[in-house]
């Protein structure tokens, strides 16, 4: 397997090539105190290091040794101890945290870039700090300040980590029906008893205290979601002092024997009268669950984003390596016996559809980043735009990245051959490792239904418009004839989405399971057109820098090429598929399956 | 996990609703007198107690314990030896096997259908005697007298097994560069000394020898292809009497640990000089070695069905079960506090596409079934056309059944939301066992290059007319208004399968490039054609059924409709990237990527 090299060239390139953080900062006062180009520079550098030389190492036997579970004890694989303690202490568990309790106050635009890191060295570590950062996100915005100054400060500091504790065996997207009580005590806190399933790093050994958030229904609760409050519910209760108290009756059950991120505990926790603070107000803990949830899901795409890196990465080395057969347009190597597999059009192909995909979803990532970075320091217009852009963009992040993600973790499989399917290259874990996060955090299904039923129709249109209007403008804004090859086709997705949109729109107020029926393929052929977006900008950035010696610009401006050539053009299929609406699915009864 | 069920009902409507094989048996004589229409179904019928009853129960304790080695042995998993045994005894290695020497000489329809059951039962064990069957094959068509008295009475009694050595090393897809020597003795034997990888079935405890098909060269074999021979190296020698002799200097240096398939044993084999006997002519052994693997090649193709048939039945058995959430038109089960996730449209299109891609699967295996048994049995014109159509589907049977197969698992996986992703479940290791089927027997992007550079540029298109001609004929006799429905697509889809491969072939000749760039979509391409002519002859025989009582037509028809509406559409993004060309995969240079 090659050894993982963190891309920061590309995340350079989009940063202030694309982006230009810069003057973007400089407008955003909140922000700007804290961080500046050259602090950031340095950061992400810093961080490559980590992911390289700490992370990555340990992947490979976090995946052959995994978690251990006995009599309610986790133990994590050998390495993620030490792994995690180097990680704490370099203050990486602060980063994105509150500044008035001990956080860095880093934008996303760079945390997003040391998940991705962190995900590529090895998605089952990355959870740990993962979800401890989202629950630290809800705390700090919902929690009360007794609550922050006890227990958010030690999240940031790394002595703490959290998990989120929403599913129930009968409950996974339907959240309404959980069954967890959370009863009112004279302190003012409550007593939560019930049983979660799935909780990602529910249990572990890395740090001494585990604070999970947690859905629950008090006694006299409205049925459905509006009766779900939001609890903080510590493994071990917290003196006065900040030492540990006595044990809160939360136990690991069991943990999951899973198809991939053998390194992450995924447990069954049980809570039996366990003591817990409520998080934000009573009956709106979805919401306050919600400021977690969608952290977690562009985390997520994330990690589709990070394990497809690693592949290209493992699959370029291999595939330069690998002598067989010869060029069909002749001889390339006369001195070897056979030329590397890199002059195949279809090895080219698999590598192409990888690097298109990867570099396209780490800009439109860092593009939802900075709307995300808008969203929180920003003020005015700008911000409420960067609010509905945030919205729209965040089950897209979630299920097309990772959907594109699970596509280059097999490509790159496929191009090792027989060599792809042996546990030794570690090709195979990615694919292992990366199908998880198409699941988990809403399913892809889900997200397709929140981008189109909940956010599209529900703003009968008007969120798309907010992308739309920015997308149109900065085609009216680009009228150089060398862009037109990008410009023209990117016009024509966008219209085409439009019109789809509006047909959908129309057509579900005679049939609403439209919506349903279209969501998946609306979701891809939204995402396709946005990353046609970020590509364009990133091939005109590029095509500005020519002529130039440096690699790069010109590998920019040729893989943009490829993405209109080979990747735009899937959204013909998903039209056509979106126009096929409701009738070929609805018309087969149950009974005919 | 659903219990399997064989899907009997729609292999008996393919051979006698669609393919009418009692007429057509009948025109072929040397069949017709090893089998008709009731023991084709008897053979059926018993055929899918032992998938059910005896091989699908082994599946997850094969998964989850494997294949173990201990200083050079092999050990199957527990049961797996006893269900061999009951196999073997049941007379099922002998299916397809030459009667003159004790085979049953069924057709490939039969033992197709026969391969799809024991695949969805549990790859791994269809593994030992497929790779058997296969070997069988090349011994009765290239063996002499001697070799298939002595050796394929034993394979077909299932006392032996057999293995396919091809690979080396540094040699995979390019067998022209193999090292194992085979130097002539004056018994007219050889000495064989090399070393072969990724041999599936080279080494296990299931019988008392294993012949080995090896290829290798004379030490003055001409260089490259040309020079290979192959030779069968049994592990024991065999004393005239047919008693085993002494060890044959065969030994399995370890196995792979492997993503899948742990029950089937992927070997190191070496050969020190072991005793091997020339099969077919010296120098001709890729010919004869093709025999085997190009009956290996449909055979992986529908290992991928068969991984998809038994996704759609656990997905299926799930989603009924699973309550979650409302309909999106309206409370469904009011008795119950949730309606079923059939309701959801998202959760339809994964089973319907699954649905439709194995109902198409089968179907197209079926017609490549059939035209296997025209080129073995028949004569004349309708033989040479046969073995044109043969030789244009096998890549296609490989590459698109497992491609698609694939998809179906993954897709079954996802129905199932975080349960999918559990072991115990047993989804997720159909996805792990059926990704090796888009790997061996040749990577799907080989397969791809057979049908496009070998097979259509090499007959100059000669070998795609055979199809598009038999495909207009039956566009040109099925003039009903109610086919319309489906013979206008499908003439639309042939039609641009003509004109592209047109386009392609021309543009060839300046650039042979443009194959290997374009070889997978248009494989893919061809598949979904091909599949929308097969389901246009499903639909046909369906709709005269109509009125019925019977579902099943019902379904059929419905299933039709929704081949053509949601996944035939997928050729218009095909098209699109075909079309693109070379220039986008060739602009980038080695060091750009």
């Amino acid at each position: 397997m090659a050894e993982y090299r963190v891309p920061l060239k590309d995340m350079n390139f989009l940063l202030h090539d694309v982006f230009n953080v810069g003057s973007l900062w400089q407008n955003l006062p909140n922000l700007s105190e804290h961080v500046d180009v050259e602090t950031a520079d340095a950061i992400l550098q810093e961080c490559s290091k980590i992911a390289e030389q700490v992370i990555a190492p340990i992947s490979r036997q976090g995946d052959e040794i995994g978690v251990s579970f006995d009599n309610g004890k986790v133990t994590t694989a050998p390495g993620y101890k030490e792994a995690f303690k180097t990680y704490a202490e370099g203050g990486w568990t602060a980063l994105g945290g509150d500044p008035n309790y001990g956080g860095m106050g880093m934008p996303k635009m760079i945390t997003a870039f040391h998940e991705e890191m962190l995900c590529s060295a090895d998605i089952s570590f990355s959870l740990y700090p993962g979800l401890t950062a989202g629950a630290a996100l809800s705390v700090a915005k919902h929690g009360n300040e007794e609550l922050k100054q006890r227990y958010l400060t030690r999240m940031y500091a790394g002595d703490w980590a959290a998990s989120m504790c929403l599913t129930e065996a009968h409950a996974g997207t339907d959240l309404g029906m959980i069954r967890t009580k959370a009863e009112p005590q004279d302190d003012g806190s409550y007593l939560v008893t019930g049983n979660k399933i799935f909780i990602t790093g529910g249990e572990h050994d890395l740090t001494e205290n585990i604070l999970h958030l947690v859905l629950a229904k008090l006694p006299d609760a409205p049925a459905g979601p509006r009766g779900i409050s939001l609890f903080l519910v510590p493994k071990h209760q917290v003196n006065d002092d900040g030492s540990l108290g006595e044990f809160n009756n939360v136990s690991c059950g069991s943990i999951e024997h899973k198809m991939g991120i053998h390194a992450s505990a995924t447990c069954v926790i049980n809570f039996d009268g366990a003591k817990g603070f409520l998080v934000g107000e009573l009956n709106k803990g979805l919401a306050c669950m919600f400021t977690m949830m969608n952290f977690e899901r562009v985390g997520v795409g994330i990690q589709g984003l990070g394990a497809a890196e690693r592949s290209y990465q493992n699959a370029l080395e291999y595939a330069k390596d690998r002598i067989q057969s010869r060029s069909l347009s002749g001889v390339k190597s006369p001195d070897k016996a056979a030329d590397s597999i890199m002059v195949h059009g279809d090895v080219r192909r698999m590598l192409l559809d990888m690097k298109a995909k990867n570099e396209g979803s780490r800009a439109l990532s860092a593009y939802i980043a900075m709307q995300l970075d808008i969203a929180t320091f920003g003020e005015g217009e700008a911000q409420t735009k960067a609010d509905q852009l945030v919205a729209l963009m965040t089950p897209i992040a979630k299920a097309f990245f990772t959907d594109l993600g699970f596509e280059s973790a097999v490509a790159g499989q496929q191009v090792f051959g027989g060599h792809g399917y042996i546990r030794e290259w570690g090709q195979e874990q990615l694919v292992r490792d990366t199908r998880i996060a198409q699941i988990y955090e809403g399913t892809n299904g889900i997200q397709a239904m929140d981008l189109l039923a909940r956010k599209i129709a529900g703003s009968k249109g008007a969120m798309l418009k907010v992308f739309t209007e920015e997308v149109k403008q900065y085609i009216a804004q680009t009228s150089s004839d060398e862009m037109q090859e990008f410009i023209v086709p990117l016009t024509e997705a966008l219209n085409d989405l439009e019109n789809i949109t509006e047909q959908v729109l129309v057509k579900a107020q005679t049939n609403v399971e439209e919506l349903g029926c279209a969501a998946n393929d609306y979701l891809h052929l939204f995402g396709y057109t946005a990353m046609a977006y970020v590509w364009a900008k990133m091939a005109q950035v590029a095509l500005a820098k020519q002529p130039s010696d440096d690699d790069f610009y010109q590998s920019k401006v040729l893989t943009a090429r490829y993405y209109f050539a080979r990747l735009l053009p899937r959204r013909h299929s998903l039209i056509a598929t979106i126009n096929a609406g409701p009738e070929p699915m609805f018309a087969i009864d149950e009974a005919l399956f």
